[in-house]
């Protein structure tokens, strides 16, 4: 039977449910931290405050501030300029800093990191397990990660460093060490007694693991099962043996799925000869889902990674000058279609104003399609067989939209410039680029994922990219077969 | 004490974990369908198939149906074509149509609804739990739903009925009436009997709730402490107090931001008058996150609403018109804007070429500000006292990404067009859009925000209005003032 560790329990520390409490928190912090700014210079070198009323606010702003769930000190830093930031995180418990930095965006963990010595720094990770030393130590100094793992016994050190081992999307990165093991042959009676030795379970145990002498993974005894059990009923009576486990090396996202799908709280992870070596828990697994469709919608909006808030321009600069660049290809390669009609567009200037309107509807239409088919391929729900279906229904969309779209939009250019060619024009245009957009919005997700790429990389900018030069292409080009 | 109600368990029930073997079988599945198509009349009709071959794949596929995970017939149903879907449908097990309609999206559900009669519907509904049923009640006919509480006895009905009455958004529409509770002058030891009366714990039981004589909350006994605890401890020695609760009024998304946060597995539900009269449960926290963040995506892509992947072309049409017209209103907005200029444009058509680079970069820079600015209102992390900070950064940012990016273009237009004149302008007009879409993209969600509305619906689509029309002004009128 192996040991397990007893990590804090937080759950009951300081908490109210009342999501308003926390906010008013959030803002009184604000506040005082505004009040204090005069203070800063004294309480960043730990002299005491002379003014008195100053030293009041300091001392609320600690109470609050101790009083706080770590996953709340951690927002409250999230939300700060780097000046108030700093104040507060020195004013943070020591012991809470570990479990701090575990919470905060990677962005903000570097900041707070800069700010610490290193034997703050071997303070704030001395509490932590060893999954948790692993999760941080890529973001630690060198020497620090060394002398922290110096402090644990071996069987830990073997732990981080099979943590870290792992790329981040494996199961091995977030899974833990905390595992409570029996053997199939004992009644549940023992098991019971078992785990009274403990001083407490793991969070989050809603099963324990049943293995054999070799430690591999023959089922799981469900804590609710234990619970309404015979005392006398031996565990591999009650036990479930179909169960779904994980390895170090699967994907994390399609662990994050099965979560969902057969709402899990925990699953155990095994090596490849069965044997029990780790676990997962639906924490890590809501964290998953939250940064998988944050990093989709950042993605989609031309950001490569969270950034932090109040980061330096620079950093900022850095963190989206890839898509603007991206972006700037694409539209110059548009402005080189529109160049090659220059002549058309002087002889009918018109031509100009109306180009964007049919790039933009086939840019919109474009990327609702991709979309949908995106999502539809991230949830597993979309094999290759049905390619040829969709690009079907995807084009009956795109014709009854372009018809309708492009009457309205022909009429009104027909009124407008009282030219019923450019009106005629105009209808076609939309109409075909709309089947352009469908087309290619079903066959980059389609053909990306035939070659193993990730399908939501960059579509909204492959398919603005063609819709906008398709777009320019078409109706300059329809313009200068039949208007001049 | 209250009674609780036995959940089947799911979680032993034919899955492996291997999600390879899940996706194996449904492509077994779709290829079963493919080839069955011929005697698709035939199950439709339920008599028997004659063609031996195909009765062999018929067996085969009703045997993979009723093996797989209630969730796993879902998202099969989900990537399937109507006529396949209803063949499918027919084949699930009846046990199972229940579970299966809450699993699928709510447009399919309306589709696999469509497709059952009367009976069929009554003898889905009959094994849910009352949450479960009130979940689909707005789905159902009116008058399955009246035949189906005849059944259930009247605390059941009231539970349905309470269900019922909160909207989607509040934590009363997603609670679950499976508690199990206790009162706190009992010891450990018989809180472990009166729990071996049970035949089984709700799913995901981590906690029982402790209360008093009048159900009002006292606090909740985790069951990793109880199984730690002696036998001899009162519950309320042992007990936490101070915990996480919702009323059945509070918002969803903040219930799960809590979740989320205080690494929650169960939180109890309570009235005005502290009485216990729910719980909420992570399963259903974690599809309220995937459901937050696919409404935002599928926002920013300009759909209503999650689609189901094979709705006919009109069901499609009417998700997406919406979003199609107000790209076209604001499309037409910039078109009137160019329309303006016309003049130039006739004198120096190269304008019309260069004027698409100049609106898309403003539109792709002020589509990450307002991203990351909408992302972090929606963690809680900005407050209103630091907008003035973060336009000041933005702006910074907007104007090194002007200069830099500005230059380059201004270079190459010179290059391209032997005019120093149009490459000044470009370099201005490029970096005071940026500018603009700076200050809009900070303005834009702090302004909705103080106005109580969402800020993410739409803003987009707002920021990429403003930055088309306004580059489209700021460069015509540039090479209107400077180059005629």
């Amino acid at each position: 039977m192996s040991i397990e560790q007893t990590p804090p329990n937080f759950e009951n520390n300081g908490i109210e449910n009342d999501v308003e409490r926390v906010s008013a928190d959030f803002d009184r912090i604000h506040a005082l931290c505004e009040i204090l700014s005069p203070a800063f210079p004294q309480i960043e070198e730990g002299v005491p405050i002379e003014d008195e009323a100053l030293r009041d606010k300091f001392t609320e702003l600690t109470v609050l501030l101790n009083e706080l769930h770590p996953a709340d000190v951690a927002a409250v830093l999230e939300s700060l300029p780097p000046r108030e930031r700093n104040i507060v995180w020195i004013l943070v418990k020591p012991e809470d800093d570990g479990e701090v930095l575990l919470e905060v965006s990677d962005a903000v963990r570097e900041t707070l990191i800069e700010s610490m010595d290193k034997d703050e720094l071997l303070a704030a990770v001395d509490d932590l397990d060893a999954d948790e030393l692993a999760e941080l130590a890529d973001d630690l100094p060198h020497q620090v990660v060394y002398e922290a793992l110096q402090t644990r016994d071996e069987e830990e050190r073997a732990q981080v460093k099979a943590a870290m081992s792992y790329e981040d999307h494996q199961v091995g990165a977030i899974m833990d060490f905390e595992l409570v093991s029996i053997r199939a042959d004992v009644t549940c009676e023992v098991v019971l007694r078992y785990l009274r030795r403990f001083d407490s379970l793991p969070d989050h145990t809603d099963k324990i693991f049943v293995v054999d002498e070799n430690d591999v993974l023959q089922g799981v005894l469900p804590i609710r099962k234990l619970l309404v059990a015979d005392p006398e009923d031996l565990v591999e009576t009650v036990m479930a043996r179909d169960i779904v486990r994980f390895r170090a090396e699967d994907d994390v996202e399609e662990a994050a799925q099965a979560f969902e799908r057969y709402d899990l709280v925990t699953a155990p992870v095994i090596d490849e000869n069965k044997k029990l070596i780790g676990r997962v828990t639906i924490d890590e697994m809501v964290d998953v889902i939250r940064e998988e469709s944050e990093a989709d919608i950042l993605n989609m909006a031309g950001l490569q990674e969270e950034e932090d808030l109040f980061a330096p321009v620079w950093d900022s600069v850095k963190n989206r000058w890839m898509w603007l660049a991206v972006n700037l290809c694409t539209a110059f390669l548009a402005s080189r279609v529109i160049g090659a009609f220059e002549g058309s567009i002087e002889k009918i200037v018109a031509l100009a104003a109306l180009m964007p309107i049919v790039a933009g509807i086939g840019g919109n239409s474009g990327n609702q399609t991709i979309t949908m088919i995106v999502r539809a391929m991230a949830m597993g729900q979309l094999t290759g067989m049905q390619a040829g279906r969709l690009l079907k229904k995807e084009v009956g969309v795109a014709l009854v939209n372009g018809i309708i779209w492009g009457t309205v939009m022909g009429a009104v250019s027909w009124l407008l410039y009282g030219s019923l060619g450019i009106g005629l024009v105009m209808v076609a245009a939309m109409t075909l680029n709309l089947l352009l957009a469908a087309t290619v919005g079903v066959l980059i997700p389609v053909i990306m994922d035939k070659f193993g790429r990730d399908p939501a990389l960059g579509s909204s900018v492959l398919i603005t990219a063609v819709t906008d030069s398709g777009g320019f292409l078409i109706f300059l080009g329809l313009a200068t077969l039949f208007l001049l």
